[in-house]
């Protein structure tokens, strides 16, 4: 069987972010035969429907990329009780112009980091409501909330709470096997 | 008593954004001793918490006339079922640094236009959630979702609908009301 | 292969329910080698944990059925911006005791049908937040929303409405697809 | 001033009900003038519309308390990811036939008491999209989660945490500022 490819994105542009960090974690836990590629939103500009015929090349390549994977791992931090702008941002201007979605079909995981207790579950509950509209597949579970983030990621900006690797290496595998189903299910 | 100054921004950077058409109708709609000031959210950057202690222009700016206004009005587009990015963002900007938030207390109105049936409802529902960690006191009713926007809006920008313009007159009076009451509670 | 089994349970009381409309029309265009069982929530008493560990006898029914179907199909009334209590309830009652879900691994797929313009979307996006509890996966598309459904019903209670007959169609094909895949993945 | 009635009731039917000892927990943390009546939700029935115009005499009494009292406090259980279908229904109950919703223009906060770790969250945000139905008016904060609750609540059924009685104590004397400032509004 062909090699499986994740596209992974966090939504946060700090260079320290816990969410980059499980994104790296995940990286770690990969099942057999699987590659992701982390992909930074720095550079996706704003989205303005005036230019979205005319992506500009960040965002062309970000579509291309997403389209060249076979599922998608999203870590979102949790602003304001949803998902930070810049990642909603960057999941409009890919989605866009209408029709040529880069994300239809896509199976998708995702997973969140926060300093408080929550660990994110309001966002990851608007971003699954976002993956209706977008036609994605979403991982059911297991939830991935890293909640006091802070005191999990080390001064190298490694993930290094076992218990959730653990959770973050069962949502990679489930998403492998959700897309090897789906596959088959267009490919058999 | 002194005149109510509301901050009035819409969620997209679309020159013929029907929101910035509907916000523009809010205008034309005041209860006397009113007044609605717009802000468009060109030029605000995408949220960088690297960045946060020392904002750009834009954002500080964005941050002052929030503060100095008694009340906000949304208007926001539905992007993949979510509130668009562009707005999300605007709002990250605004509610950081941590303890810094220019919302804090306001209370606030919202309304939406999109082409398809629903209106924006379920934008206006996840900015809702939103407002409860902003610490902001949004108008209950009437909730104003304009669908088929397109048909709606003039070639020269104008909000046109009769139906829409009335329940736009009753958020902003409704708004109005919650804002003077609010005021009588810290002033009285 | 065999015969797919469906369970349709509708959340309203009401005789003449808009919701048991539709899911009898569901049953009207069934895909090939699919059957669909209706079950009425008549009878389900309102949950009590004192007595789970003894669930009274049409509870027990409703598990049981749940569990032999293949797939679940749910049409949901929209009160007060949420699912009816009475299919909360039902649900509630068909999850418990801890660890003993009848939901469990189910497929399923979702319906509304109301009297106002937005035609239950609220309800449903309420559910779909259940549906991740209950480790059941929802079809994605399409979306069935039935509107001003007091027109499209008629007096021997059929449901009228030919395009929301082929939405209906569509749906129940596509939780066919699903059914089959997830079984394909525990079997094959 | 008149004395402020909070009737309150919680979302359970269970005798050890953890969120029966919070409401209760409540009544031991009043504000001076202000008087706490707890209704229990046994005996409402499953509503059935075919029977709204003739309510059994308990939803009439349920009803009737609603309306005699000044601002309304809910405890709510969190199965399945949202409300208990108990408390779902009651407020169907309650708030029905159109038009004669005891609810209506009614100040309301929210607590929740679970054995989970985000302590229902997830049916508190449901609830609050049900306000904007009921034309409801929530106060904001704090929001009250108690998780882990079995560890919280001693064998006489009393609440024993004292972080968490001093945020409901916080949430009760919030209500009834907002209770004042909505009657104010209305005969001032």
């Amino acid at each position: 069987m062909s090699e499986i490819t994740i596209l992974g994105f966090a939504g946060s542009l700090r260079k320290g972010s816990y969410n980059k960090a499980i994104l790296r974690a995940a990286g770690e836990v990969l099942p057999p035969n699987t590659r992701l590629e982390i992909f930074d939103l720095e550079g996706i500009p704003l989205f303005d429907q005036d230019l979205e015929m005319t992506p500009p090349q960040r965002v062309a390549e970000f579509k291309s990329k997403i389209r060249a994977a076979d599922a998608i791992l999203i870590a979102t931090p949790e602003y304001n009780y949803s998902v930070s702008g810049v990642l909603k941002n960057a999941i409009d201007c890919a989605s866009r112009p209408y029709g040529d979605s880069a994300f239809d079909g896509k199976p998708v995981a995702i997973m969140s980091a926060s300093i408080g207790m929550l660990g994110g579950a309001r966002a990851q509950y608007h971003l699954r409501q976002c993956f209706i509209f977008l036609n994605m597949t979403p991982v059911t579970r297991p939830e991935v909330f890293v909640g006091q983030a802070d005191k999990k990621v080390d001064e190298n900006g490694r993930f290094t709470d076992e218990v959730g690797r653990k959770l973050i290496k069962e949502l990679v595998e489930n998403l492998v096997k959700l897309t090897v189903r789906m596959k088959g299910e267009v490919n058999g």
